[in-house]
């Protein structure tokens, strides 16, 4: 079976890592995959996915690692073309990358205790985004 | 449906990011994949592949980010045992990772406006470049 | 067809870079996968997934690079939360990500000659590592 879901959500820069694992939960219950994976995908190019211990520190951690290795204010020459001050959301979102696969076994994402799944926001001002969440895989019977 | 595809094509060191865009579309036409998605790999050790916006800024943008993060002219324990002189091509290729998944709906690829598919030739020479697709889901019926 | 199976291991912190290539074909062989692809995912937050050329320069170039880039000993947020002191553990895998997807054809692997599948022990303490292996394709008919 493959059947697709959208998830869209609003951002701002505030917040950079957002824990998306229950919104995918949900669509993976709806979708009736029991044995398979999961394809996340961030449908833009300035926003990128991966997995984290969503906790307080960490969570303030992972944006200064960002801005330490791809600094904000630096002048890149996407910003010289188009005006829009975000080329170290284009590099961030490069460096990471758009997809995340996930396994599923028995209807459940397979995660860590301490491992969600999380989009990782980078542009300079509030987005509504868009994820692909395209599941693959056998159904359950019921 | 399970059908892969190869794609070839020629890099030098001059041009680093490569918009494959066009060449996977025209592969999943082949394939006459509908609904499911396409595995892209790199096959070798000194490339990968991410989305970006592909417009010259960041073309440019990226390789330097590359350099600053990873600098051509350090030595590298690679480099003295093979003599190559390509370590930082196989730590940046290593970081950036050899695989993208894109979904597939209803025949297209799922992509932003701005977004494009990219190797990134990180070798110090020019290189026959294979990728490897792998597409797996629903056949169209027609 | 899907399948998984699960690949165990111990880690130490001295060596970062571990080639899991045979243990990967052995699940393959295991799983009578003949074309597809296999999902390989870390259950956990302090580990990664990429491909290497594996030979001993890389081993610690990379595991280098990692302490340049994302410095051990600096003092993060997580680390004054958890006091375990591998804030360094979790940024290092979400950067590199726990999720790697290689195309199998045939029945094997599609790597380049020089390119091994790795595991990436970022944490600072021994560690029983456990990734899941999702299996999807089509099966060989023997």
């Amino acid at each position: 079976m493959v059947t697709h879901n959208v998830i869209r959500f609003s951002t701002d820069t505030r917040q950079q890592v957002i824990d998306i694992t229950a919104r995918v939960e949900q669509a993976l219950e709806k979708s009736k995959l029991a044995d398979g994976m999961v394809l996340i995908f961030v449908v833009g190019s300035t926003g990128a996915l991966s997995t984290i211990e969503f906790e307080p520190g960490l969570q303030q951690d992972f944006p200064e690692l960002m801005q330490q290795m791809i600094p904000a204010e630096k002048e890149y020459r996407h910003n010289r073309t188009w005006g829009d001050g975000n080329g170290h959301s284009h590099l961030r979102a490069t460096l990471l990358g758009p997809a995340l696969t996930v396994p599923v076994v028995d209807g459940r994402l397979v995660l860590g205790t301490w491992q969600q799944i999380v989009f990782l926001e980078f542009d300079n001002r509030p987005r509504e985004r868009r994820l692909m969440l395209q599941f693959i895989g056998e159904a359950s019977e019921a």
